[in-house]
């Protein structure tokens, strides 16, 4: 059993036989090296187990049972070796699991530093059944795979996780479409196309523009087009391959957000999903990918939930992208899934707990699913794509990535394609950091966007007043906010003039990217905290103000600072935020130490001045 | 060029010959497969290049200059392939750095992931010669490599980061505390010794238990031992095999903590430090590491000083680890260092935005240093260590790992070495979580504490009042604090009867782990936020004690809630620390819906009752 690792299979042997001499010598076999001289087995047409037990361990345990030699001995056999493939493989090495790829390219991203590489097409059935041969569970990085055979290879026992049914559903987009429509999933209107008159019928019904689209081997836009007219139905049929390629057309949706979920399910058919995230893409290519979305709770409930059931709809183990539109109408509207680890998780390897990637590894392997939530507050990633071909290419990318270096909070990862080519994806680099605004902040650092037309910065800290007399008092937290560098917002909203106003304030606060307010009133509408500032009042100075913010029934705290010193309260939201954040807290710290330094230098001054003569010079 | 790494050495081409046909193939050549036949170029004595710049440039980019192709196309040789050497790899693996291990071990933990291992011993010079050739910088995982040959190698011009002098320094423990005592690094008393008469003159000098220490190939204990009287000297000494193999002692330290604190420089000179840790050893092995470590500011801001000044005396780039004592009196000694990435940073993988590994790779290629900070609250990491030998073993190390599969925010490391030996350090898990107590409560889990025994719990929120009598307000906090889960501690501070006690627990709050001080009276030391809760008085029904928390001066921020509503501080608190708290959020937003839920259902009743019914049944 041990030698089966090391026989080659015979078509990726016959590929690679002159490679296998003049390559540097790799010592990547798992178990001790064999003491006698190891002779390859006449190859045999044995299907893999599909074993969650090691295919056969070199001793048996203490209990009799195989003992399993770390996080698992099952061998995961990969359809493709790009990218995907290249982090599956980091993921399976930090947990010492094993991982064999079949892939075209001798020098594919995942050739590096997968356990081994069997340069083979995953289009190719002959190929795949070899390449099964030597694997305990067969799963994918892309979807463009070889499904009837697979499929061929389950029914002989081979297991293939996501199922080959799930692989075949989602490679025609048709076909994915239909079936998400079967099960209830909310998605755009689309129909199947296959003479001019059928088109032009379906343009009657959607209206124009008109998304006319490839069922089979789409991806980053391609297989995509846009009719604007009647007229243009022809040639973008053409320019679509014509329709014995297999079309269908889609309702064009005007979308505000593009949204994504992964969504892990293990063996047993639990699932977890990750945060939902932002897309954001160019040319049809994923660019950046915000994590968190900056949408609603609501939103995000209903974006998680759509994506669920969308999963649940298929068979077989595995990380799951679910890709939305989010409409004007708070609709969520399914775009497609890729049964797969997904450009929308990279964040994860340096954002969450569990990475997408581990994640897939873990269900698959029937290993418990891993923990998806954000271990830091936000992160942002972005694609590195080629922006011109060859070393042209290359210069620009390593100009990218040398600032990405001088980031903090940015991670580079760098795929390693022998080959440059304009809108490739060379690369990724994901920033994480203590807020919204800090990532987005430091991505334009990173693009050298124009400082002075920045990106939207995110309020961190709502300052609201009853009314603009309020103004005089209520800057002074303002004033703290932007001497501390926090993002914040200052409004007039009041409860007893604008009450639906104040109620949607409250209510928006925290979906949108608040995290403390200061008010000069109440506000009992949030789970925020909220800080009231008591404004002097011409007839009780105040005080009538103070009680009625600070004696807040149980169970809705308000914390009231001073009569009139909204500069205390900004102090507070500043504590606050300095937890888990090093640098403001240094920057509190630093505030403390100053005003301490104020005050003994007054007191120094008045006792070399004496009373008489410091009053005199502070007049 | 590209035919350089191609070619094996002559040494390791002998040693892996067998294996070069019969392990599986690996495809591991970064640039495009050449088109013709390639052909091992005879071997030259040629030094590896000291160059940033890549060795050769297929092509050469717009400007002329080789245009780099990614993060560095500098290729990294590390002396030494176990799991050092594979997290480094791992993390090379993801900025696309190509590393090559010299390692004599076939089936090296390094071996899987990097991308070229040479078979051959890091102590034999022939070998790192040989080796050096390919590598365009040479570093280290292990510093008990052969020092005189990277110092030959180094006066020919290889780069070796850090440099050979350092290695030279470190790899004699009697030579690096002369060193460091020299730079005037503080550290234990300690003297060479060489005849049973000078380690008798020694052991009179320092007291007994005395220290007995071998000058090399000292880790992880060995190589020490105590003597506890005179007596033991002799046997002592013959344990650790005679005066010839090299010994000095030491003045026993007695330490309340071992810290240690992980230092990157770069080439250019400039160094990071990473937040300073807390080491639990057992059996001279590290065992445990708590990130960052419970100490207070002082002391961090001590030990990261003793440390930088430690690595500032030593020559060459890299990260180091600087093991330190805390002893009673506050002293931090160094203990020693380690000039590669090191066990106290492994938890650097998960928990802070620029890894030990990655930064180590940083810092040896003069790319810009990385941010080393936290960017989750805290972690733990948990050594694997063999608790048996051969299969009993691996199947213990199973059990645990499937254990710590099901712990929220742990990840698994597997190093996957062939062998299992008691103690031997075959994998590791670090958790990260949002609170000290989180990750230490879920190390319990891990490791099948007594709940009823639990590690020692830090509080978040601390409740202190100024006498008895406000218990019966204040008890309302801590319980809020139990209905949440929030770790908290309840005691009596009076700032008028107790003034030093109510310094020195504001001063000491942050250090020990607090984050926000709920309080009777007025707490003003600290840079914690403060909530005050005014207790009502006899005389004035509270306001006196209202208008003395809440009218505090500008720069003392003070949070003020209702009189008496000690339940509302603690509501506020919860919610300060529902911010980067998923569940804690949860929790939180779940009371207030159940709030809400309460308000209607009596609302209902008293519609359904009518108000004399509603208020009859009431009483």
């Amino acid at each position: 059993m041990h030698a089966r690792l090391l026989s080659a299979p015979s078509t990726a042997a016959a590929a690679s036989s002159s490679s296998r001499t003049s390559r540097p010598r790799r010592a990547s076999s798992w178990r001790p090296k064999p003491r006698g001289p190891v002779s390859a087995p006449p190859l045999s047409l044995r299907a893999a187990r599909a074993s969650m037990q090691p295919a056969a361990a070199p001793q048996d345990g203490p209990g009799g049972a195989p003992a399993v030699r770390g996080v698992s001995e099952t061998v995961v056999g990969v359809l493709g070796g790009g990218q995907l493939g290249k982090m599956l493989c980091q993921a399976a090495s930090q947990m010492g699991i094993r991982i064999a790829v079949l892939d075209p390219l001798q020098d594919c991203p995942a050739s590096s530093v997968c356990h081994e590489h069997v340069v083979g097409s995953f289009t190719d059935g002959d190929a795949v059944r070899e390449f099964a041969k030597r694997c305990d569970v067969l799963t994918v990085e892309i979807e463009h795979v070889d499904a009837a055979t697979l499929e061929k290879l389950e029914a002989q026992g081979v297991d293939c996780e996501p199922k080959a049914s799930t692989i075949s559903i989602i490679q025609d987009k048709y076909r994915q479409k239909t079936h998400f429509s079967n099960f209830g999933i909310p998605l755009p209107d689309f129909v199947e196309v296959d003479t001019l008159h059928s088109i032009e019928k379906a343009g009657e019904m959607f209206g124009y523009p008109l998304m006319v689209k490839s069922k089979r081997l789409a991806y980053d836009g391609r297989g995509n087009a846009v009719a604007h007219n009647k007229e243009d139905l022809s040639s973008v049929v053409a320019s679509l391959g014509g329709f014995e390629h297999g079309l269908y057309v889609e309702r064009f949706t005007t979308f505000v957000k593009e949204l994504s979920v992964i969504v892990a399910r293990s063996r047993d058919g639990s699932t977890v999903c990750y945060p939902v995230v932002e897309t954001i893409h160019r040319e049809n290519i994923c660019h950046v990918v915000k994590a968190p979305a900056e949408v609603s709770d609501k939103i995000k409930k209903l974006a998680t939930s759509v994506a669920e059931n969308a999963i649940k709809s298929l068979e077989g183990a595995g990380v799951f992208a679910v890709e939305l539109f989010l409409t004007e109408d708070d609709q969520i509207l399914l775009n497609e899934v890729a049964p797969r680890p997904h450009n929308s998780g990279h964040h994860t390897i340096e954002s969450c707990y569990t990475s997408q990637y581990e994640q897939h590894l873990r269900a698959i392997l029937g290993l418990p699913l891993g923990d998806p939530s954000m271990k830091a507050p936000a992160a942002i990633m972005y694609n590195i794509l080629g922006e011109d071909e060859g070393e042209a290419g290359f210069s620009l990318a390593h100009q990218l990535i040398r600032r990405a270096l001088n980031i903090p909070g940015a991670s580079v990862h760098w795929y390693a394609k022998p080959e440059m080519r304009k809108q490739r994806k060379m690369g990724h680099i994901t920033i994480v950091g203590p807020s919204k605004t800090s990532v987005k902040s430091r991505l334009d650092d990173l693009l050298q966007r124009n400082m002075s037309n920045p990106t939207k910065v995110i309020p961190r800290v709502g300052i609201i007043m009853g009314s603009q007399s309020d103004l005089d008092v209520m800057k002074d937290a303002e004033i703290v906010m932007k001497n501390f560098d926090i993002p914040c917002e200052l409004t007039i909203v009041s409860a007893h003039r604008t009450p639906e106003r104040m109620y949607d304030y409250a209510k928006s606060a925290k979906d949108r990217g608040l995290e403390v307010i200061i008010a000069g009133m109440i506000a009992s509408l949030t789970p925020l905290p909220v800080i009231g500032v008591p404004i002097k009042t011409s007839s009780l100075s105040g005080l009538d103000s103070l009680l009625s913010i600070v004696q807040m029934p149980k169970g809705i705290p308000v914390a009231t600072i001073a009569i009139g010193n909204a500069e205390n309260a900004g102090l507070f939201a500043a504590r606050m935020l300095a937890r888990n954040d090093q640098e403001l807290s240094e920057r509190v710290a630093k505030h403390l130490e100053d005003m301490k330094g104020m005050v003994l230098e007054t007191a120094e001054r008045l006792e070399d001045l004496g009373s008489d003569e410091f009053l005199r010079r502070k007049d």
